[in-house]
């Protein structure tokens, strides 16, 4: 089969990758369409070490077969699948399930083939089927969409807070929009106009971050994931405000922690999220009043769709500056 | 009168200082107790820019007038004072209290003389009454325990959680003390035997905080407030775990912020805290049976007491490795 590699570092097309095989309790699933994301250009970067293998974790496809009989009604299912592997036996998978397992493997990142590739396999447990409204241009944004709505499953908004969402990249505008649904005041904030032009269209207020005043929102998501963008998110939240981190960092940062402790400003991690929620609000944007913030629109943020075969030039294109989702499809 | 300073970074003791004057709505304090604070040593460090004046935020004395008549009750008092004064007129202010109000003056440490001196005024809505059976070496720590206290009003600990708190210094046994009130598990680590003698003494228990496995902690409170505190901190607590940043950080700090976001790490700035409650606590410990943590020991966290002349002595030994609380009486 087709696939995208990553192996000492080094991005590769192969046009003969063994095909996976499903161990009892996986699915064999055809990749229709996955998106390149953010951490899939760091891993090229060599910023997480030691993964070797077939990248990707953002897809939709469709199960070919499964490894045991019982599992045989998703055959032929239009489906996503979370990407997070847990042991199913340690405190952790048992408590809270397994995107915490301390022996956990993740699709695409972390010891596990992923999906950019023709076939991936995944336990039929972290499948989830496709609702039949949600097209596959859309069904390929449940993972970041999902990584938006934990935040909501994290901090608790109130109709009142003043939220700002600093970097208007291809997973900030997916935060800001569900940070918008049903809650108040919501800005994203950009380097350069151009970068706030999309956010606009979407019906999202923006600024730029430099003209936004010291400790004017309530809450800041940080989803630049660089220096620049932690210093100025730091910079806007207020005290006893909160800052979410949404974008991961490649290493070290240099963090003013004076103002945190002083500010009594709380700081969130924040990663995968829940894919079920994230499939309801696809469906209900489906057609859905996005004026009335009844939805999202995930479609606007698709800058470019390439073949597999030519994964390296839209690995090169997603990491443009300004650059949005980026599509493969295998065939 | 006597007062110790600081101008342009240089600590002075002055013998022939103006004493203050209070405005309608202060009291003026004659100083019996006070205490020397991480805060203070960084000023004299030079890590808090711009303040100049008279030093000095923890502290006991006696109301020896007040600047207005309806006030003269408490003439003759013996008092603590919280130590931020608000503009009273911010929406801060009128929301959550002064502790965050941008226009605030703090004691000995912001736009405000302190408590090393003979006399010091403050706000009387700032004063708190202490209760006849708690020593002037006890009430001088109220500060301080307030400050501890502050982590439980922003933190719901559960019974069952592993806490533990990174430095055994004058600032982290307060808070193992006010953890260990009704919470599970708390250990205090520190980097040297030597420095885990008092802590055993005062019924904690105790690790070298190399030998503290990764993600074994529920809870940690950082109280060193240099960077290989932070760095094993953020190391110790758990995925989905929350570290408590207890101690103020001079400048910037090198953040592995990919466990941060990656762990989903909930981070809290703490600062200043409840002074009622840290003086009811501080009765509740006079005689109490600290051994069923229903009190707190302060007193044996002391090392010493010099008098206010020989203040530059006492901050030199406040700063030696291994310090606790250094005492100031002014006569």
């Amino acid at each position: 089969m087709q696939a995208l590699t990553l192996h000492a570092g080094c991005l590769a097309f192969q046009a003969d990758w063994p095909a996976p095989t499903p161990g009892p309790d996986e699915a064999l699933i055809r990749v229709t369409l996955a998106g390149v994301c953010s951490t899939d250009l760091e891993m090229v970067k060599g910023y997480v070490a030691g993964f070797s293998g077939v990248l990707g974790h953002e897809f939709v496809g469709v199960v070919e077969r499964t490894g045991a009989a019982e599992t045989a009604e998703w055959i032929g299912r239009r489906v996503v699948g979370s990407i997070n592997i847990g042991c199913r036996r340690c405190r952790v998978c048992l408590g809270e399930g397994p995107e915490h397992c301390p022996n956990r493997t993740t699709l695409g990142i972390h010891n596990r083939d992923g999906v950019f590739a023709d076939l991936v396999t995944l336990p039929v447990v972290n499948l989830l089927p496709v609702p039949q409204s949600v097209a596959d241009e859309a069904a390929v944004f449940t993972e970041p969409l999902a990584a938006a709505l934990r935040i909501r499953e994290q901090i608790k908004l109130r109709p009142t807070d003043r939220i700002a969402v600093v970097g208007p990249g291809r997973l900030g505008l997916l935060v800001a929009q569900v940070l918008a649904l049903g809650a108040g005041d919501v800005v994203v904030l950009g380097r350069r106009p151009e970068s706030l032009a999309l956010p606009a269209r979407l019906g999202l207020r923006t600024g730029l971050v430099d003209e936004q005043p010291d400790d004017s929102a309530d809450l800041v998501v940080e989803a630049t994931g660089n220096d620049a963008g932690f210093a100025h998110s730091l910079r806007i939240v207020r005290p006893q405000g909160t800052l979410v981190l949404k974008s991961t960092f490649h290493g070290n940062a240099d963090v003013n922690l004076t103002k945190l402790v002083v500010g009594e400003i709380a700081v969130r991690g924040s990663r995968c999220g829940p894919f079920a929620p994230a499939l309801r609000l696809l469906e209900a944007s489906v057609g859905g009043d996005t004026a009335a913030r009844l939805g999202v629109q995930v479609r606007p943020l698709i800058d470019a769709e390439y073949l597999l075969r030519d994964g390296l030039r839209a690995f090169d294109h997603a990491a443009r500056p300004g650059a949005r989702k980026v599509l493969l499809r295998p065939t």
